[in-house]
């Protein structure tokens, strides 16, 4: 009988008894056809491919990820997964969210649709996170039903907002969940849920949360795996003693691999979940273990029975190992079509203009003046004490501290004092917000830096060490339409142009690579002190993240969920 | 705060871990709200359980049986279920599809809607099986549809004519599949796939069916675990070298338990999926396995994920065990509600006319004389070698044998051969047909048997060795609408009224189960030797199952798929 291809002499991952077995591989229709001894004189195939040394496993499955965190397209992003075996993945698009609200995730799935990779989204379950900032877009119950109508969605995304679903069951969140369990009881809820356990982790599980992609311990981990709970771990997570948990343990079923934000510099050089892999494998995770939690049980997770699996009737998505323990990549297939060859050109094409056009004029700011950056004071000349946002390297958390700042004839004389100065301006046109802070510690000790990609809400955030450079690297964001910005003496050291919504490229992954690499090292010659100084600074503005951090509306104290006075 | 129920001390079950963890168990809104160390010292209860030496299970998950087989209504099943620890079931009522279409699997799914068990119903795939045979109904591509549209659908039920699925591209089934591939890509598709391996074997799964709850041998195990099948375990399958294999293997996401059929008394007497969990116990499986086999796999393999574990959020079905390994029910809780108490009397409320007025109107046949049992043939006088449908203990298939009887007159003399006579007429009222055989073997030597209750399509099916006997046993199921009636020397030994479309009986489950004993032991005072006689006869007129079987159209020789004549 005649297949589209059969694979001969293979060693097949199967992911039933989570093993190798050799055999051939027919495919037809894009699908897995028969998996077994048979070869030639059974099957009259359209291609052979001789799969002798080689390893045959099912395509990456990565179900938490937010593509904006790579700053490119779908386009872009899904070039650079199919390179690293990654065939099918789960986007929680809430940065576009922010910015367009419902329109920005629409548009994400329209970009994503004919993309190689298969995307299937997670709707944001929390936009925007806070009320303590200007938004650009929020998502709305009704949004949420109207996406659920449209074929490209897999789950509600993480629920972030945990606090208020334990403590307030009027919240809209809790709103949100009672909806969905009564509506669509079926649908899964992917939860952000750290540290919780005992009876606040039941309840937010009981409420229909029931994964967590944070940052796991071994103690965490039994509760969760205990009350139902499915791991999504990443990097972070994967400490020794985590790694020790999960290899030692009969918890196979109960946990997968996911890369939640991997920067552009990243996917480009180390990769994706391949990464993630490779690194399981190097801490004594045997290989069909990680290939099941990077392939089978994320899919299962999400209900997509129809892959993860080299089995008759799964989607052809595949990936051929030169090498398995070094999990080294020759070739992957899509839909049983090879869509990478580590031994040919892989080439991007280009598709510029992907989006509508009022996605590419977000930035809604005049070109700002130097005079944008006197902090006005409504108080008698003297010397304060100030809340001081300290930025620490390794964290995107920030600690409070109080430092001394003088005021004189009704203005903050911050120049003179030991810190920077650090503003984020409503930039929806929406009402003209502008909240003011002191910045110290590992950040930027000379110069400035301004950006559109500040989470959650991509309002332009200018941190700098003299209004001259502010003013320039700011209006370099504006005039641009957004993007990230380095300047020293009035000079323009690095800029990272984001038109589309203020936080992605639409130019080739390489480029862009190369680009947030010159970012970082011109950052850094600034004086910021951070194993990535890009995730430090674009948080600075998440209301959600402690301790003291700043939106339009002022400087934040996350743990109390509150605008705090500059003044202690 | 405050919970609907607490219960303290107890042994729960853990599915994710598959084992008993000691603690205490709060019930909320019909569901597990929290299960760990604390107790009242947290919660207020509505009610308190002490739990102490007991085990706590998840209610039983049985994902394929057929209520007909039971010949009960679904309240009379549901009744029959609970006091034997099972809280849900995926029925196939495919038997009420033969003789009603549609109408009849809606009215099961509505006579099940209010009862204690939750229903969620199998679509029959099936029906007819075959065109050999005069049908009452028949389930078409657009009631497939129509069905699907309800809320109470589960899957598409056991696909049984595999044999045109791999043979023939343009058959029925065959397009059912692929409108279900197409327009449900997420349906479960169950099978029924005997023998089945290698390339058919992977070719049914190609086709979406991906089960299997046929007798099972562990190379045929070994087989469809490795291509993706989940596998169906029914008593049958339960040999040594099955359990065996199930039991030393790390196969346990693979499997589960099933009844298919269970006969009245059976239900009655010695209980139903608890039964097959008590035997996977005694042959050397783990408790923890057998409870995983029983309640988690087959909730997820319906992808029933509010329910088949003890965990916060999930229903609160759960039977407390006062013996773990004799597994000995104390108590049954149904959304956190008892329903069953070992301790208390369990009375069954009966609530007759269930069903619509037609219903009790289904056996379209005049009382019959006894020349209806003369066999016409157009032959010459003489001695002819005819088929002969040999009954076998032990069995529902029968063997073809040959044998010889005299034509005189134009009528087959019957009555002077070693067979009986056995005829199936149309009792639908459709085209009058009548199908005559001859029967041997370890059928009923004297007397006559008549019944409705004959698989698939439940024409009036009659055997006896003497035409006065048939007519008064056919005339009693005719003249009630219904039943298995069995006759000596003109008198009526048992008869088990069926009147619900000549199938099922709205009669309490003890009074059904006293009357099935006593049908059984009637035909076997007729001469009946089989393990289960009503099974054997029921079966003389299924057209997919070997060798020689008869319908209304005549004999059947199933290895042929034909109708063939009476003389060799």
């Amino acid at each position: 009988m005649y297949v589209d291809t059969l694979i001969l002499n293979i060693q097949v991952y199967n992911s039933y008894f989570k093993t190798f077995m050799p055999g051939n591989v027919a495919v037809q229709d894009g699908r897995f056809f028969y998996i077994g001894n048979r070869g030639t004189e059974t099957f009259e195939a359209g291609e052979i491919i001789e799969g002798a040394g080689r390893h045959m496993i099912p395509g990456l499955v990565d179900i938490h990820l937010h593509i904006e965190s790579t700053m490119v397209t779908p386009e872009t992003f899904s070039y650079g997964l199919i390179q690293n075996g990654v065939t099918t993945i789960v986007p929680e698009p809430h940065e576009m969210a922010n910015v367009f609200g419902i329109t920005g995730v629409k548009e994400m799935i329209r970009a994503s649709q004919d993309c190689v990779v298969d995307m299937f989204y997670a709707i944001p379950s929390s936009v925007p996170a806070t009320a303590m900032e200007t938004t650009g877009g929020a998502i709305e119950l009704e949004d949420i039903d109207e996406l659920l109508r449209t074929e490209n969605i897999s789950c509600l995304g993480e629920i972030m907002n945990y606090v208020d679903v334990i403590a307030d069951p009027d919240c809209k969140t809790n709103r949100i969940l009672e909806h969905i369990r009564k509506h669509y009881p079926n649908l899964v809820i992917e939860g952000h849920v750290p540290k919780l356990l005992d009876l606040d982790l039941h309840r937010i599980i009981f409420a229909g949360v029931d994964s967590d992609h944070t940052h796991q311990t071994v103690e965490g981990m039994k509760a969760r795996i205990a009350a139902g709970m499915f791991l999504e771990i990443q990097e972070k997570s994967m400490t020794d003693d985590v790694m020790n948990y999960l290899i030692t343990n009969d918890v196979s079923e109960h946990f997968c691999f996911v890369t939640d934000d991997v920067m552009t510099d990243s996917l480009f050089k180390r990769g994706h979940l391949n990464n993630l892999v490779k690194k399981a494998i190097k801490m004594g995770m045997e290989p069909e273990r990680a290939i099941y939690a990077s392939s089978f049980t994320p899919a299962r997770r999400m209900r997509m029975h129809d892959r993860g699996a080299i089995a008759p009737g799964k989607i052809a998505d595949f990936v051929l190992l030169s090498d398995l323990r070094e999990f080294a990549i020759a070739q992957v297939y899509k839909n049983g079509r090879k869509v990478y060859d580590a031994a040919e050109a892989y080439e991007q094409v280009v598709k510029p203009n992907q989006f509508p056009a009022h996605f590419y004029e977000s930035v809604k700011l005049a070109p700002l003046a130097e005079t944008d950056f006197d902090v006005n004071i409504d108080a008698a000349d003297g010397t304060y004490l100030c809340r001081v946002m300290m930025v620490k390297d390794g964290s995107t958390f920030t600690d409070e501290h109080h430092g001394e700042a003088r005021v004189q004839d009704g203005k903050l004389c911050w120049q003179e004092s030991e810190f920077g100065l650090i503003t984020v301006m409503d930039r929806y046109g929406i009402n003209g917000n502008k909240g003011y802070g002191l910045i110290g510690g590992d950040t930027i000790k000379r110069g400035a830096v301004a950006t559109t990609y500040s989470h959650d809400n991509h309002n332009l955030l200018v941190i700098g060490h003299n209004p001259h450079d502010m003013m320039v690297a700011a209006n370099e964001v504006i005039r641009n339409q957004g993007g990230f910005c380095a300047v020293e003496d009035g000079n323009v050291l690095a800029f990272l142009h984001l038109p589309v919504g203020g936080i992605l490229t639409e130019e080739p992954l390489e480029k862009t690579a190369r680009e947030v690499e010159a970012l970082r090292r011109a950052m850094e010659s600034l004086g910021y002190k951070h194993y990535n100084p890009i995730m430090s600074i674009s948080t600075h503005s998440l209301p959600v993240s402690p301790a003291l951090k700043i939106t339009d509306l002022g400087l934040i104290d996350v743990n109390k969920g509150k605008v705090v006075s500059l003044f202690v």
